[in-house]
C-alpha cells in the first residue's frame, strides 16, 4: 500500500463538474489500494474575486484580515471536494491548514511552513478515509492566527504533507502534461521530460518555467520527496522531479531544457564611483526596499574616469520601489544617472550534465549569434547559463537554443543523451 | 465604560458599501467610550449561494462538510468588516467562532452553544480594540470540528458572547425598527414596542414574529442579557427585550402584540380508537420522524362509535415526513383516514398582563366573531391565546384583534396600559 499526496490547483477545481472529475481520480487512487491525502487550492478565480471584494471595502493593507479572508477560498473547495468523494462511496474528510497541523511562521500573505503535525491526517488515513487539506495556509502558533503562504503555496503544502507523512509520491496535478524542454507555446516541438532533478527543476523554475514554484521544489529536495507533475485532464504519465537520477548515467541528459522569463526589468546605474563599497551601498539601498534582484553586471571601469556602470535585473513590479530607494540614497551612492528598461527578456539553458560537458557555453552563444540575437547580460551557475536580450528576441532565442541542443522531439537523441562523465 | 455586543445580519452587510456603513456605527460606538464586540452574519445571499453550489456538486447530505462550507460565509464578512473598521482608525480583529471560544455540541447544521471561553476576546477588548466574531458557528470540542447553529444562529452567538462577557447590552441590528405590536405590512398602524419581556418575546417568536428566534430569546432570558432590537439603517431607539419590567406596574401593558404564522399545516387523523394510549402511539410515530408539532386538538369522542379524531399543526415542510411516519404505524394506531391541510393560518395574542386581567379571551373571540373569522383550533398558555383559521382569514383576524385591544397607534392608551394587578 502506497501513501499518495495529490495536489489540485484552482483550474482543476474551477466548477462543480471539475470538482466531480477530481473526485473520481481521488476515489480511483484510493480504490487502487493507496492511502490518499489531497491538497487543494481555491476554485478558479475565487482568490482574485476575494481580493477584488476587499479592495471595494478598503484601500489599505490589513495582512491578518486579508489572510482570514483568502482562506475562505480553500474552505469552499475542500468541503465540496470531500462531498464529491464521499458520493463515490469513499470516506473523506476535509481539514483546514490549522486542522491538518500545518504550522507556519513569518509574515501574513507570505508565511513559511516550519512543521507539520500530521496526527489528525494519520488518524483519518488509518480509518481508511481520504484526507482533503486546504492548500496555501497554516497556523502561526505564536499568534494562533491563520496565515497564507503566498504564490505557489498549495504546491508547497502538498510537498510538506508528503514529507511529514513519508508519502511515496507527491502528485502535482496541473493543466499541462508535465515539465517540457521549453514552453510548447513557443517551441511546438518541445518534449515532455520523463524526469528532471531537483536542482534542474529549481533552476528551471527560477528562470521562468511556471509549472512549479522554486520554494516547493526546494522543500521537496530538502526532504527528498519525489514529485510527479502531471495533467489533471489527460491521465498521462507526467514528469518526475527526483534526486540524482539512478541507473545508467550514460542516459542522463546533458540538458534538461530551455526556460525564458519576460517578467523582469533592468535597472542601470550610470557613473558610480569605482571605489570599494559603492556597489555595496547601492544594493543595500535596494535590499532595504525589500526588492529581490536577479542578475548583476558591472562594466569594466574606464580607468580615465574612475566611474563605472552597474546593471541589475529585478521583477518588473519592483522597479518603482527600487528606483525610489536608489534615488533616496543618491548622495551616498554618488551616481550620475539612473535608467530602467522594461523591454528585456531572459533565456536560460539548464542541465546537470553541463557540469561535466565542455562546449555547452560555446554552442549556446553560437546558436544565439546565428539567430541574430544580441546579448545584454550573462550569468552562469554550474548547471545553468542565462542571458538577457531584448524582449522581442526571446521567442527566436528559445527556438534557436532548443534546436541547437537537439531538444526538438523530431530530432535524434544523440546530443541530449550523451555520457555525463559522472 | 459599557461593554456593548452588536449583531449585524446578512442584509446589514450585503455589499461593500453596507459593510462600510456598519463599520461607521461600530467605530462610533467605540469612540463613544464603549468596549465593542460584533457578531456578524454572512453577506447577503452568500449562505444560499454556497448551498446552491453544494447541490451542484452533491445530491446527498454531508453535514460535517456542509458546516465547513457554510462557515466560509462569515469568514468573508468578518474579515472585511474588520478591515473597514480599521480604516476608520479603530483597532479591530476578526475571530472565527472557534477562535472566539464559542463551544458547541449537538448535530452539524443545528448545533447548540454550551459555553463561551472569552479569553481571546477579553484580551482584544483590553488592548482597546474591537473584536469581530463570526456568528452562526462554534467548535465542537469532542470532534474538534466547526459546527453551525442553524437558523437564528448569529443572534444566539451575539447573546452568548454578551452573557459570557457580562455585556451591558446586546444590540441586534436588523432591517426593521424593532418589535411591533403586529406585522406592519398587515397592520399599518402597528406600533413599535419600547420594551417587551423575555416571556412575551418568546411567545411572539414562537407564534410567528420573525424579528428574533426563540432560542436566542431563551438564551438571553437564562443569562438575563438585555437585548436591544434596532434598525441598522435608521439609528432610532428600537425595542428592549428585558426581564420583568421595573418601575410603575401601572404602566405595564396588558397586551404586547398580535403575531401570526402562515408556515404551518394541519394534519387530522380520523377514526382513532378512543382508548388509552392511542394518541401516544400517534405522537410517538411523529416524534421518531423528528417532526416538531405545535397545537393539538382531540375531538370529543362520539360514545356510540368509540373512535375520535385528532388534529395537530406542524411546519408545512414536515407534512410529508409526518404522513409517512403515521402511515407506517397505521396498524398500531388503527385510524381510518389521514387528512392534511396547508391552507391554515395561526393568530396569537401575547401579553404578560393577561395573567391577571380577566376578559381578554372574551374580547379576543368577540373580535374574531365580529370580523367573521371562523376558528378551527384553539390553544392557550398563561400569556398567550392562539387560534387556527383559514389562511385567507389571517390578515382580517390580525387587524380585528389589533384594533380590539387598542393597539393601533392612533388610538388612546387606555386599554393597553391598564393596571396589571401584580
Amino acid at each position: 500500500m502506497s501513501l499518495v499526496v495529490q495536489k489540485y490547483g484552482g483550474s482543476s477545481v474551477a466548477d462543480a463538474d471539475a470538482i466531480k472529475r477530481v473526485a473520481r481520480r481521488v476515489a480511483e487512487t484510493h480504490r487502487a489500494g493507496n492511502q490518499v491525502v489531497v491538497a487543494v487550492s481555491a476554485m478558479g478565480d475565487t482568490t482574485d474575486d476575494l481580493i477584488d471584494l476587499s479592495r471595494k471595502v478598503s484601500g489599505s493593507e490589513h495582512p491578518r484580515e486579508m489572510d482570514i479572508l483568502l482562506t475562505a477560498g480553500e474552505r469552499i473547495s475542500m468541503s465540496l471536494l470531500a462531498m464529491a468523494v464521499r458520493d463515490l462511496g469513499v470516506g473523506a474528510q476535509s481539514f483546514t491548514g490549522p486542522q491538518a497541523g500545518v504550522i507556519t511562521t513569518g509574515a501574513h500573505g507570505r508565511a513559511r511552513i516550519i512543521d507539520v503535525a500530521p496526527g489528525r491526517l494519520r488518524a483519518t488515513l488509518d480509518a481508511g478515509e481520504v484526507a482533503i487539506v486546504a492548500g496555501f495556509q497554516g497556523l502561526n502558533q505564536e499568534t494562533q492566527d491563520v496565515q497564507t503562504l503566498g504564490r505557489g503555496g498549495s504546491d508547497t503544502t502538498a510537498v510538506a504533507l508528503a514529507a511529514a507523512l513519508g508519502a511515496d509520491v507527491c502528485e502535482i496535478y496541473t493543466d499541462v502534461d508535465g515539465v517540457f524542454s521549453a514552453d510548447p507555446r513557443i517551441v511546438p516541438s518541445a518534449r515532455k521530460l520523463a524526469h528532471i532533478t531537483y536542482e534542474e527543476m529549481l533552476d528551471m523554475a527560477a528562470s521562468g518555467a511556471k509549472v512549479l514554484m522554486p520554494r516547493c521544489v526546494e522543500y521537496a529536495r530538502r526532504f527528498n520527496v519525489p514529485i510527479h507533475v502531471r495533467s489533471s485532464f489527460s491521465g498521462l504519465e507526467g514528469t518526475w522531479v527526483v534526486g540524482e537520477t539512478e541507473g545508467d548515467t550514460m542516459e542522463d541528459p546533458i540538458i534538461a531544457g530551455v526556460a525564458h522569463d519576460r517578467s523582469e526589468a533592468k535597472i542601470t546605474v550610470i557613473g558610480v564611483p569605482d571605489v570599494p563599497g559603492s556597489a555595496a551601498r547601492l544594493f543595500e539601498a535596494v535590499a532595504h526596499a525589500d526588492v529581490n534582484i536577479d542578475m548583476i553586471v558591472q562594466n569594466v571601469s574606464a580607468v580615465a574616469t574612475g566611474v563605472t556602470d552597474i546593471s541589475f535585473t529585478l521583477p518588473m513590479a519592483s522597479v518603482a520601489e527600487a528606483r525610489a530607494a536608489i534615488e533616496a540614497d543618491r548622495p551616498l551612492i554618488g551616481y550620475t544617472e539612473l535608467v530602467s528598461d522594461d523591454a528585456i527578456g531572459k533565456i536560460s539553458l539548464i542541465g546537470a550534465g553541463m557540469r561535466s560537458n565542455s562546449g555547452v557555453s560555446a554552442r549556446f552563444f553560437a546558436a544565439l549569434r546565428d539567430a541574430g540575437v544580441n546579448i545584454e547580460m550573462i550569468s552562469t551557475s554550474d548547471i545553468r547559463i542565462s542571458v538577457v536580450t531584448r524582449a522581442e528576441s526571446v521567442d527566436t532565442a528559445v527556438r534557436a537554443v532548443h534546436t541547437a541542443f537537439g531538444l526538438d522531439s523530431l530530432q535524434g537523441e544523440a546530443i541530449i543523451y550523451g555520457g555525463s562523465g559522472r
